[in-house]
């Protein structure tokens, strides 16, 4: 009782700043002793959680994760992978350090394998059968265990069985641009021809696709050191293990596939219940076979070829002036001869886990922040996914530690996600979204991804939603550069990528997000205001395309330890931030969005709109004004909302008010999706973020349309498809506005 | 400072009944002066707010609002709908009964027109050319005002202009049995002919669709005696103003379209900014004039056919024996003649707006509750839709009154529409729930419909979605029948329309919705739990398909005081019976939807599906085996939430988690919607409740697909179908009883 007199007096008293929320809230948790009686419904942020939690973010813990993790190849539904489903269950079902609750999740999903006894491979073959060259799998002579072929071969996932042969064509990066310009600007009959052709410039299935329609019949695909080597080529010298450079035979494996989530249920969770589409029915795969080579396999080839000289920009970096084809230019070894793609892929129905780890709200358990990432690999995978799933852990240790210790639950529910089959198209992420979606879009407040977790140890790189953005900004202003304490993330990313902002001036420079890792089924799909967070380059460094030994065998922990992150301290770096996001949209009473952000990002794209399409538009009849409206609309809605939440006090104010403006804030992101604007894209929902074809910086569907109507001819039907994208635009944001403007 | 001490001596004494809510509710308020300070949170419904609210309510007042708003035509977007636009608003801004705001909300949308100066009509024209007869709108003789021909003519709003000549044939109601019976079972050659057809049995437009698949050039329509008047044809003694039955010159019009909301702006609201298709793309429509006629009109063509008597069951009530044609017979006045059809109907975009009439919220101003009833009819429309109106306005008046005198303020917003253009395909409502889909569906609570408020005066009828049942019901046992003052509506409801119930035994029988009135959108689209609510027929005295007078010019103040509700005692009936429903949502701490009902109706269109279904699925390899577990597990859901419901002490719980499970209820009908599960069918994204083909009471796309399966001879693609929809409502049931459990 005597908590309760001490109470009221101070308040007889007149001692105002003790408001009455606060002082309620003493009461009616002393009374009951319940920690989740409801005058909790006040709690906010404790920024001594959040110090405590980046203090005990520890990188030799996560390198010795890594270490875990990445020491056997875990391909989707193999040996390994399993394996790793059960140390994510051990790690977050541990006594001392786990999580909630832990559980598995499983998905019975169309994967793609090459075949243990009938390898892949690409060769040379003479008029008179003779095979004069035959691609070998090399990159195994450099790890130290003992590999299953089966499981480490490399290969094109989904791209079609067969050994179709002909003349080889070097393309490029096999782009339509490419195919067209080989074709009709300099006359190459590509019928029947074998394109070899580089990573980059497009999707991999689209080299493939793209083809195809010019009488190709066959891809061999490699990755060219210019582009990912900043042309070191010596293995003796010059690329792994003596620095982070790929090795001749070092192949990239990869996705040949457009759609994400598993193929045959699309917009349902490939469960026992689900019927199943027939596979004739699947787009947006190679309709011929491919291959990934090293670039040593490829210098045989590409180095061989006759025909012209490439086009301008064509060369790359194998030593060797560059011929376009078709075939070996005569007095080669290879002279007269065909290549060969010989493809034995097979797909196959297997059940993929998700790992689920939960920490339960205790004010609003009914809200999620989301923190994922994908855990299979294409062979040991150290860095993709595993350094992403290092921190992961050690995040989940330290969080867990405090829940277990009885010293911090979040307001809001977290919710882990150790994804399955990222590699084969963002699969286990995809299939949870759909198996969960209504409860997922009603009440998820954000999702972080960690993928690949440091590139390279130069800077923070974050892509998201605007959305986002100031929480990202508040996280990075807490963490030191690793070696630098006294320069924070922040600052550092200021220094390597900045932009001038009208509403902020000079940040760092955040950039969207695409569909190259599981937030994509968060964003696209369900709107969730969504993050992905990294260390990443230093420019003036490196101009890879990527880190060297991405989707190859040399993605071991020594080269990740050896060459990525020596002594870990990028990983803690983004542990550190990534999870200092996490408690702030777990923890803060208000959540820390700002709408401001997003009109600022759409303005940009509006203007981006009026500046490259307004004149052909008046032309057409076809005015920017309503959108333009929309966006001012929607400008003021946001600024009206930051006035109202800068009277809010969160300690006194109703929490319904409070979950008032944060439910605007949530659902700001679901403003913006619309199931028929884009009846051809399977998932894209989002109208402002949606991929595009057109290069312009703009809305997608209108610079699509845009694109088409202008690129086509001009009918008046492709003209009605612009008008219409107008409308979407204009109408996503007008909902957006009301989204944001007084409920009442 | 005295409240407090009394209430700290209160609980210092053990009282216990005082729970810490209602002591620190009571602290706050009297501390602050302020209504809206954040321990009202625990604001819970009022029963004398109801009572008080149900004693006001004026059965006079309704009346004087009818013979009002039923004083012109008003047919949307004339002179009269904007008269009453303006009536509304100013009865909904008034100073002492009005509500906190009101605004019109306007769309352009497609509407369709007769002419005033080139009116429609059905002529019979002698082989030489002369007109042996035309139909002539005798309605009017009978209208005391001087009524605008432009504004009362009879036509089939949507029918395409045109004017065929033909052989007249009988073709009882139009359905596609009905033509092929003429024209396969009975070899009628029905090209080039007129068909004459009876309201009823299937949509307007599947008369002119159906036909003109046989050939059919041209459609009458007539409401046949023996389907609407109880088989009374006498206008001297028997019909209206001797009774509530139609006069034989009686018109019935309505809209010939089967698609709701504006055809030209499909998902997206009908403003400026919105791409409009071209006309030519609409779906849905008669493709073949059509015209309705007096049975008067329709007496001299049909007992002057010719051809074989018509089959068992198409005889109808006009008097004489009913025979096919096609043509008259030989010996009538119009023998060898051919009937035409004028229409001269025109397209044109106009102007229709809803009005929009809100209450604030205190507590949860972010959840919605909604009323309505359309504004627009085809003449003076008193009872459809002006007696819904009249209800309406009197619920305002007295809630207005409530919140002008500072007495009452509900939890959640109330939001009143008075919708635009319903006659012409639930068009105003419909743009409405376009505009604002995203925070309507968010934040929606339920939707209420009083549409035509009394078909009749004998007992309440109400359709619905299971999830609303139990709250109708708590209101239909608050409200007295008229003239019974002991006997419940509750009660009275049961003499008429039971059912057993596995939940509860002997219940009133609720219906279904269908899309008959602006629930439709509501209800299908968003997935609101909507229902509608009217007083209606003792079916032991009468048969009438609906109320004789409807959508003719006879639907006047008159008609409804005399003949429908004298003394207006079942309008006041309605209003007390859906203000009471509407407080209860509004008001009540814990939203009074019962989720165990939606189960038990699930679990019966689940064994109806087994029943009739099982045996040929089986034989087809598929199975309901998963969907029997997902109904189980919505169960299981419905009765863990109940559970933890009933544990739930709202005064002293924290509001968040009340709000938590509100949430769950709210959103539980949300879980049904299916974007991709009917994609031929424009707006229909309820799995459950979507429209349908066949007559098995089941999940409506499984139902389809198996009726095409079976019917069709059961192609592979056409039992995919099958399957597909098989899971489309597993994945929903399973969503929904994710909806359900506990949040994390």
């Amino acid at each position: 009782m005597k908590v309760w007199l001490v109470a009221l007096i101070s308040v007889l008293g007149g001692a105002t700043t003790l408001t009455i929320g606060l002082l309620l809230g003493h009461l009616a948790i002393q009374k009951d002793g319940g920690a989740e009686r409801w005058l909790d419904a006040t709690q906010d942020i404790d920024e001594s959680v959040i110090q405590h939690f980046m203090g005990a973010v520890d990188s030799k813990r996560i390198e010795e994760n890594l270490r875990e993790l990445a020491k056997k190849p875990h391909m989707a539904t193999t040996k390994g992978d399993l394996d790793l489903v059960n140390l994510m269950l051990d790690r977050w079902n541990n006594k001392e350090t786990g999580l909630d609750e832990a559980k598995k999740v499983t998905y019975n999903v169309l994967l793609s394998f090459p075949q243990k006894d009938k390898p892949n491979s690409v060769a040379v073959v003479a008029p008179n059968g003779t095979q004069l060259f035959t691609s070998r799998v090399k990159e195994l002579n450099y790890t130290k265990d003992q590999l299953d072929p089966d499981v480490v071969q490399p290969f094109a996932a989904f791209a079609p069985p067969g050994t179709p042969k002909g003349k080889l064509v070097y393309a490029n990066y096999g782009t339509m641009d490419d195919y067209q310009r080989l074709n009709q600007t300099l006359g190459i009959d590509l019928n029947n021809t074998i394109a070899i052709v580089k990573y980059g410039g497009t999707g991999r299935e689209d080299k493939g696709i793209n083809g195809a329609k010019f009488g190709v019949i066959g891809v061999i695909v490699y990755t060219d050191p210019a582009d990912i080597n900043d042309g070191k080529v010596n293995d003796r010298n010059e690329t792994y293990p003596h620095s982070w450079y790929l090795p001749p035979s070092g192949v990239e494996r990869g996705s040949y596939k457009l759609n994400f989530g598993d193929q045959l249920t699309p917009y349902y969770p490939a469960k026992d219940y689900t019927f199943r589409l027939p596979e004739s029915s699947i787009r947006g795969l190679s309709p011929i076979p491919a291959q990934p080579i090293g670039f040593e396999d490829a210098r045989h080839l590409i180095c061989g070829l006759g025909g012209d000289d490439v086009p301008n920009g064509w060369q790359g970096g194998l030593g060797c002036k560059y011929h376009m084809g078709p075939g070996f230019h005569n007095g080669s070894s290879f002279e007269n001869s065909d290549v060969q793609v010989n493809v034995f892929n097979r797909q196959e129905t297997k059940a993929s886990d998700n790992v689920i780890g939960i920490i339960r709200g205790s004010v609003e358990p009914d809200r999620y922040v989301i923190y994922g990432n994908h855990r299979d690999s294409w062979v040991h995978g150290a860095i993709d996914p595993s350094s992403g799933t290092a921190v992961m852990l050690e995040v989940t240790r330290v969080l867990g530690k405090m829940v277990k210790d009885g010293k911090w639950r979040p307001r809001r529910s977290i919710i882990f996600g150790s994804w399955g089959a990222e590699e084969f198209g963002l699969i286990g992420s995809t299939e949870w979204t759909e198996e969960y979606y209504k409860k997922l879009i009603e009440r998820t407040v954000g999702y972080i991804n960690v993928d690949i977790a440091v590139f390279a140890n130069a800077t923070l790189r974050a892509l998201g939603s605007p959305a986002v953005q100031s929480v990202v900004f508040d996280a990075a202003r807490q963490v030191s550069t690793p070696g630098h304490r006294d320069l924070s993330v922040y600052d550092n990313w200021m220094k390597h990528s900045n932009r001038t902002s009208p509403l902020h001036g000079a940040i760092p420079n955040m950039g969207t997000l695409g569909a190259g890792s599981d937030y994509a089924p968060f964003f696209h799909y369900l709107g969730i205001s969504s993050m992905d967070i990294a260390y990443t380059y230093d420019r003036s460094k490196t101009k890879a395309r990527i880190y060297p030994a991405y989707h190859t065998a040399y993605d071991t922990f020594d080269y990740a330890s050896r060459f990525i992150d020596p002594g870990f301290t990028s990983h803690q770096t983004v542990g550190r931030t990534a999870g200092n996001v996490l408690l702030r949209l777990a923890d803060s009473a208000l959540l820390p969005f700002n709408a401001s952000d997003y009109t600022e990002a759409i303005d940009q794209l509006y203007r981006t709109a009026q500046k490259e399409f307004a004149a052909e538009l008046n032309k057409q009849n076809i005015s920017l004004g309503h959108l333009e409206s929309a966006v001012k609309r929607l400008r003021e809605a946001a600024d009206g909302l930051n006035a109202r939440i800068s009277e809010l006090n969160v300690r006194s104010e109703s929490p319904l008010k409070v979950r008032m403006v944060n439910d605007q804030l949530m659902l700001l992101e679901r403003a913006f999706l619309d199931p028929v604007a884009f009846p051809d894209k399977l998932y894209y929902r989002h109208v402002v973020y949606a991929s595009k074809a057109s290069a312009v910086q703009t809305f997608p569907g209108l610079a699509d349309a845009y694109q088409r109507a202008t690129g086509g001819g001009g009918g008046a039907d492709a003209w009605a498809e612009v008008r219409k994208h107008v409308t979407i635009v204009t109408y996503a944001l007008e909902s957006a506005a009301s989204t944001l403007e007084a409920v009442i």
